[in-house]
């Protein structure tokens, strides 16, 4: 099975003529088709597993590492989980058909908007299999069709998924079109597609800054894109000692390589004393690796046990993905608020203090897409948000900022109501 | 006074640094601003006329059409409407900082959005001066930047036009760099600040569809662009024919050289023998020119005095921007909804109906940016709509569709209100 360009072309019209039968679907339908998707992942388990299987051992054969390979594993539980997942999406809220700022003009028009998909969305993205299931799911409960492109690694893996939503699909009635998976895994498809203004909509990538970067270059068509998390936390001088360390150590540790992870600790001088030793104690049990200015190394070098190194410029708004923190002591907040400017990447970023002011001023001056008092930006996720499920985290300002989820990867139309008005 | 690439590199930096100031601004302030401006367009009356005056007559001298000249022109009395229309700027409520979908999780964590500038804006537009007030006080009042990049024919005009913006500024202590003019009419300079992505977070053109196309294939960052307005009205079997012609007429006469006017009329084949005619006569008071398709053709050419001509390919999905029409007879609503789904932009489209089903019917299966039962698509616009005043109407679907008032050219930040929070 392959794709060859003028398959990719055939996918496209596909996808839209799909798009307009499913922006005018009903909720009931589409809930049908997920429940029907998450049931026959089940289902069909052994079948799915035995692909995934299939990409595992060849990805170990060629030398991925551990890393990597756990994120490619499927198993019954995870399987389970995305099923899950998939009905967690059904139970939500339809964006789709909502009217909103509706309201009678002095000339008796009737004005307002209506939520609409957006169409089309192509969905580029590296290794974990169930981001295939994720994003299927998410795109049919908004109405919008979807092209996905997964990677080569996982190829197997993701034909056995979107076989399963495909049947899923026919078997309510909903056209083949709205889900689509290319299996050809020519990277050159990749550029077609990201020509393919006329038909996509939307073009999402999900993966390494690599990948994000070449489509955000190459698309003809608007980007929504997370990518790089650099994100702060700064420990001001009249902190919570205490909810600082807790704050600090679950943004780093709970789960290191995630864009919403601790990269940069900026500790205010007056505090330094006291607060980095406590800290350091903590990050130091799970071997956290300290890359230190030279007032925070003075300070540490004291306190045995520790992986400290001595910061480099390009610590500073380097994205660790790992067990590695940047300490760095500021003269005051507005201190904080510069390098945090320098160096952020406007994802998320927090403020630990009990002071009022200070709290009010980092709220309002720093620009990121999440700005925290006095907690872990670890919960920046749409689940954790409330929005039930999540597509991404946007970073950027336009269209929608921090984390996606069903509304949006929607649009609105303007919709008039008149008895025969025209314009004076 | 001329601007070279480093200026041009100076000019972004201003920007940026003045577009942090701006976003922390008061309501108070920047209303005092816009008032200073709209006071001191009357006050330098004189020198702005002038300056306008020495724009037209070379235009004129270089053989600019009388269209265009009158768009150029600049009056006492055109005047005073530009600074009443930055009044209504100031009077307008503040998009900035409304906080919304606020929200207590069950962990305790307050969570909600704060909307927020974009940052810097571009706008790159042609002949029309009161633009570079219109822009500058849209931009100025929702806290942003913005860089302005007329037309070579009204250098002098938005010269004079952005002095009096900076002199108000300068007395309100807001920092230069909020309102800049390039003053280099250098094409090639364009196309650098197309690239500026690390200082201009959006860009806007306003002015014809080659400048449109023009922005949207060259700039590094996200555009907002209205564009064509391809707009078809519908008139269907069961259409009031006195509102039909009415509305017709409005969409069609009322301002030919919009684009919310109208362009193509569709006319259901049963009612075409008794409502051509009608709208014709009507029409043919004003000379507007109606390229027919054969039925339509056939009924119409019975009738004198009317300029008749038949339809060709072209003139389906064009935008004739002038007193000129197409007509077309279709056998059904499923015809009309093809051809608009076929040729029109996605810009304005109407049906004129009593029938209530083939109304919401419409209403849904329209893709456009705003869709109209019995009404003139002529009111697609800001201050129609109730946004106050107008930036450009997006045709696009990502971040604005429709009119774009102040709300449409900011965005949000999530904002997180904690007491110690860590994620499990």
């Amino acid at each position: 099975m392959g794709n060859d360009i003028n398959e990719l072309e055939e996918i496209g019209k596909r996808a839209k003529k799909a798009s307009r039968m499913l922006a005018c679907l009903s909720t009931e339908i589409k809930n049908l088709a997920l429940k029907e998707i998450a049931r026959s992942l089940i289902e069909s388990g052994t079948e799915i597993l035995k692909a995934n299987r299939q990409d595992y051992d060849e990805a170990r054969a060629s030398g991925m590492n551990d890393a990597m390979l756990d994120r490619l594993l499927l198993t019954e539980e995870r399987l389970k989980s995305i099923a899950d997942d998939v009905n967690s999406v059904a139970s939500l809220p339809d964006p789709v058909g909502e009217v909103f700022d509706m309201r009678t003009m002095p000339n008796g028009l009737l004005i307002g908007k209506k939520r609409v998909p957006i169409g089309v969305i192509a969905a580029i993205y590296e290794s974990r299999p169930n981001v295939t299931i994720d994003i299927t799911s998410l795109c049919l409960k908004s109405g919008n069709a979807v092209i996905l492109r997964g990677g080569k690694e996982t190829l197997r893996s993701n034909i056995a998924l979107a076989k399963v939503a495909s049947a899923a699909l026919h078997k309510t009635g909903i056209p083949e079109g709205a889900v689509q998976l290319i299996e050809d895994t020519d990277r050159s498809l990749v550029n077609k597609l990201l020509k393919m203004r006329d038909v996509i909509d939307l073009v999402i990538p999900r993966g390494g800054a690599g990948l994000i970067k070449f489509v955000r270059e190459n698309a003809a068509m608007p980007v929504v894109a997370g990518g790089i998390g650099v994100c702060h936390t700064y420990v001001d001088k009249s902190a919570d000692i205490n909810k600082a360390v807790a704050i600090v150590y679950n943004a780093k540790v709970q789960r290191p390589t995630v864009c919403n992870a601790l990269d940069t600790i900026l500790v205010h001088r007056e505090v330094a004393a006291e607060y980095l030793p406590k800290v350091a104690k903590e990050l130091g049990k799970v071997s956290v690796e300290l890359h230190c200015d030279e007032t925070s190394l003075a300070i540490l070098k004291k306190i045995g046990g520790l992986k400290l190194v001595s910061a480099v410029t390009d610590d500073w708004g380097k994205e660790f993905l790992a067990l590695i923190a940047a300490v760095k002591v500021v003269d005051s907040l507005d201190g904080a608020l510069t390098h945090i400017e320098k160096y952020g990447s406007g994802h998320s970023e927090a403020i630990i203090t009990e002071d009022y002011t200070s709290a009010m001023r980092f709220l309002n001056e720093v620009d990121a897409a999440a700005v925290y008092i006095n907690a872990s930006t670890r919960f920046t996720d749409g689940s954790q948000f409330g929005l039930g499920a999540e597509l991404g985290i946007s970073t950027q300002k336009m269209h929608a900022r921090g984390p996606m989820g069903l509304k949006e990867i929607t649009s609105y139309k303007w919709i008039i109501y008149g008895a025969g008005q025209v314009r004076p």
